[in-house]
This record gives C-alpha cells, sequence and structure tokens, in this order.
C-alpha cells in the first residue's frame, strides 16, 4: 500500500523552496509508493518530513537539514525496507 | 481560515514536474492562506487542481493545462475572492 509523505516547513525562514525540492525528489524516487506528498507551510523554524505516521526527520533534534540521500534512505526504511537506492546506498 | 489544495496529476505522463512548478507558484501567491499543498500522483492522463472541495481545474474538461495566472484567479476566486492578485489581473 503506498505510503503518504508530508514536508511541514517554516514560511518565515523561506523554506519552501527546498522542501518542494525535497518533495519532487521524493516523488520521482518513489513513483507508486507515495499516494500523497503534502507540503504544509508552518512557522517557528520547523523542518520535519513525515511518512505516514513516522517523523523520519527532524531539523530541531538532527540539527539541520538532511542531504537528500539520507532523506532518501529514512523514507526508504518505512516505505520500503528492502529496497535498494542504487548508487545513493553506495559509499564511495 | 486557510484552505488545502491539491494538485491531482498523471506520473504517466510525466506531469510531476509542471505540478511541482504550480505548488510552488500557489504556495508563495497564497502564502498564509493556504494549509496543505497535496500533490496526488495518478495515471491517465489526470490532471485536476482542488481547492477545498471545489475542483477550480480539469484538464478533460477544460481541454488543457491553465497558464498560471488562469489558475492563480481560479484558486483566489475560492481562497480570497476580494482580492486582487496585482498585475496579473490587469490586462495589457
Amino acid at each position: 500500500m503506498a505510503s503518504t509523505v508530508t514536508i511541514h516547513y517554516c514560511t518565515q525562514c523561506r523554506w519552501m523552496l527546498r522542501s518542494a525540492w525535497m518533495a519532487q525528489e521524493l516523488l520521482s524516487t518513489f513513483d507508486g509508493d507515495i499516494s500523497e506528498l503534502t507540503l504544509k507551510p508552518g512557522t517557528g523554524g520547523v523542518f520535519e518530513v513525515w511518512v505516514d505516521e513516522s517523523r523520519v526527520w527532524s531539523r530541531k533534534e538532527m540539527d539541520g537539514f538532511p542531504d537528500i540521500v539520507t532523506l532518501k534512505q529514512r523514507v526508504r526504511d518505512v516505505i520500503a525496507p528492502d529496497r535498494s537506492l542504487g548508487h545513493a546506498d553506495k559509499p564511495g
């Protein structure tokens, strides 16, 4: 069953563009596995990524933004744990 | 009260990028008036834009894609009917 992804981002911090970029990356990589990807404007420095009921990233708790490979690995770990992300998974 | 916007698009037709672009345009123009913008992958040539319960665009019924000014006017007509879109509203 396909999952929902939500990217909750701070508009005061002008994080919409990077959130929309990450949304496009996730929708491409997990084509067919994401039923809905929601961009959710917020305030106060929020940047969180949720997959269904799991929070896979929190800027405040993880001290910053994920690089896209790390974010995809975390989303994969919820959506399709056995799936390889190809080059993204291989160091070097 | 802020509204929800959904862009339902066909992945077979590769319409994710234009849908994500329109999402960014709407989130910028209607900053503070959109509580959630959802990108919803689909198939079979679907391209629809919904604002809350109102469908403001349908590719099949309107024979194609909206230009961004037309789309913003239709979204505005639901979200903030009295709001001017500035230059976008003035011909010429």
